[in-house]
């Protein structure tokens, strides 16, 4: 499996030294991600959920579940190998379920401090965040540029989420308490963790990416059965597909392709590639709102969509597409420095 | 005069390599930029001009007429030269002037198709003219990454100039009839027309640049006087003080000095320069509104200033300083290709 890409082809377009099989599940990502949200939308009836909503992830895990297991014994069965538990590895495992409901936790007491919309604004920060720990934690290195990508990628996002003139209410933002943006800190750089958290244990041994999705979703799967029960009793769990239609299991479906699609992502590319995904997806949706639900197009989306875009080229485009390769040997490049004064002149 | 920077101190920080002198003008460029608006609004009497605003910009072509003939007898006497007038050149310097006055009539045409805060967001297209007439007509070459930045000025201008929500009317925006907007990209493309039109006579010869300005501001004081008369008539002429205080002088004095900065960047740096400088004059003066005149601050001019900062440095830093220089050897580069897996997995 060849990783590496060696030289670039000048003459191909950009973007293509990005792996074909990485952009293939990154754009795969980002088409499932960002159809979570219609499905959802469209699997209610006259704007209410008919089901539980809180069954969706448990049963998504327990189908993510599934698969790995059916795919693990397919690929023992081809080798001729098999997993073996490693206990100082799996103990690993319920960590990021773990820290998932202490962010579920602290998501709920940020919501007690501030409103949704700015709950949603600070939600960007997730992106700064994820960097910061890609960086300390994997100690990944990244480039000035590659920075001010992260950078602009969460001020793109945000942008498409400024409030228009007429919508809902104003002058909420930057007036919460300290506490509720503090909280939002909190909550970012937990969601932050479980993610580098999570690449970190797929990338920790070279065993099978099944092995390791199943370790994990067994997990999942204990983590919500134990939320729904603690949250709503046993009847909830006798009752887990009441009022189910096909919608709701296109619901389910979907949210467990896309975990598969992070575990792919996170074992063969990382969190930053995620972060591109979910947020070009997040773009995508409000794009298919305007088709579906009559979303009125608006300039900070058209802004948001840019700004995005030129993050994504500035993350992933090899630099000397992106500046003049002899600019690398240290020339005066910017176009201040090549200004053309035929004789010196007196006059400054 | 050294302009060539020749190779960089990797221990300078960034910008440094940028002409301290170029630094040095536009950074005045942007205070007396964005203290205009300041000033004119400080100009006003209740909310109501008691003088004629334009008589401004007639006294404020006199003053840097006055100012540059002044200076340039003195160099004259200091290096004992005479400058003469060369026809083949002077006959281009009523050109800019011209083309603004053009201009004049297309904003105004324009202004009777689209409301003024759309006029206001679609100005901000003058910035990406600049860059395209830049190219074209003075042949500067500009990076795929300063081509970006000049893309990313323009959006974080316009993110800043955001309707919030309950701030006047609404839906206005992306309404027009389309001929409103055909003629707000004409206008974009006039303003950058004289601007780049400026850059190209001013670095045409080695002229002084006070020779220069004389001729370049005869004629601006010529239109500008044309222009009171055919307005006004000649009472305006004759009134041209009246309400005159402290403060509209204060206006003029500044409007002049802006002139003569924006002559000096035409000369020893570039149309670029100057739009940055106006840019962040932009930002300047809404963050000083803040203070002054207790202007809200909102979300988008934050997200505005990150914009434009960002831009700042993509196009201005050493390209050195933004990827890693080995990065310029054709390295892989970026995080995707540089996932560590121990050995070939079978499960992808």
């Amino acid at each position: 499996m060849d990783r590496n890409v060696g030289s670039y082809d000048l003459s191909k377009p950009l973007l293509h030294h990005v792996k074909l099989r990485t952009l293939t599940v990154a754009a795969a990502l980002t088409v499932f991600t960002s159809s979570q949200g219609i499905l959802t939308t469209l699997s209610q009836t006259d704007g209410k959920y008919l089901y539980d909503y809180a069954t969706v992830p448990l049963l998504a895990e327990m189908l993510k579940l599934a698969f790995s297991m059916i795919m693990l014994w397919r690929e023992e069965r081809m080798n001729g190998t098999r997993s073996t538990l490693d206990w100082r590895t799996a103990r690993l495992y319920p960590i990021p379920s773990l820290i998932y409901l202490i962010h579920n936790n602290v998501q709920f007491a940020t919501l007690t401090y501030v409103d949704t919309s700015t709950y949603q604004i600070m939600g960007n920060l997730k992106i700064v965040t994820t960097g910061i720990l890609f960086r300390l934690f994997l100690r990944r290195k990244l480039s000035n540029l590659q920075w001010m990508a992260i950078i602009l990628l969460t001020v793109g996002t945000t942008t498409s989420q400024i409030k228009g003139c007429g919508e809902g209410n104003c002058g909420s933002l930057f007036s919460a308490p300290y506490e509720g943006y503090f909280l939002g800190l909190v909550s970012a750089f937990l969601s932050a963790l479980a993610g580098v958290y999570t690449e970190f244990l797929m990338k920790k041994t070279n065993e099978s990416l099944y092995w390791q999705n199943a370790q994990l979703y067994l997990f999942g799967v204990l983590f919500n059965f134990l939320r729904l029960v603690l949250e709503g009793g046993w009847q909830k769990v006798w009752g887990l597909f009441n009022g189910y239609d096909v919608m709701t299991w296109l619901v389910v479906l979907n949210l467990g392709c896309t975990g598969l699609l992070v575990s792919w992502i996170m074992k063969y590319a990382d969190n930053i590639v995620k972060v591109y995904a979910t947020s070009m997806a997040m773009l995508l949706t409000m794009i298919l709102s305007i088709f579906l639900f009559n979303f009125r197009p608006s300039l900070q989306l058209f802004l948001g969509i840019i700004i995005c875009t030129m993050s994504l080229q500035m993350y992933f485009t090899p630099p000397h597409l992106l500046v003049e390769l002899s600019a690398c040997q240290r020339d005066p490049g910017p176009a201040l420095s090549t200004i053309s004064i035929e004789k010196p002149n007196a006059a400054t």
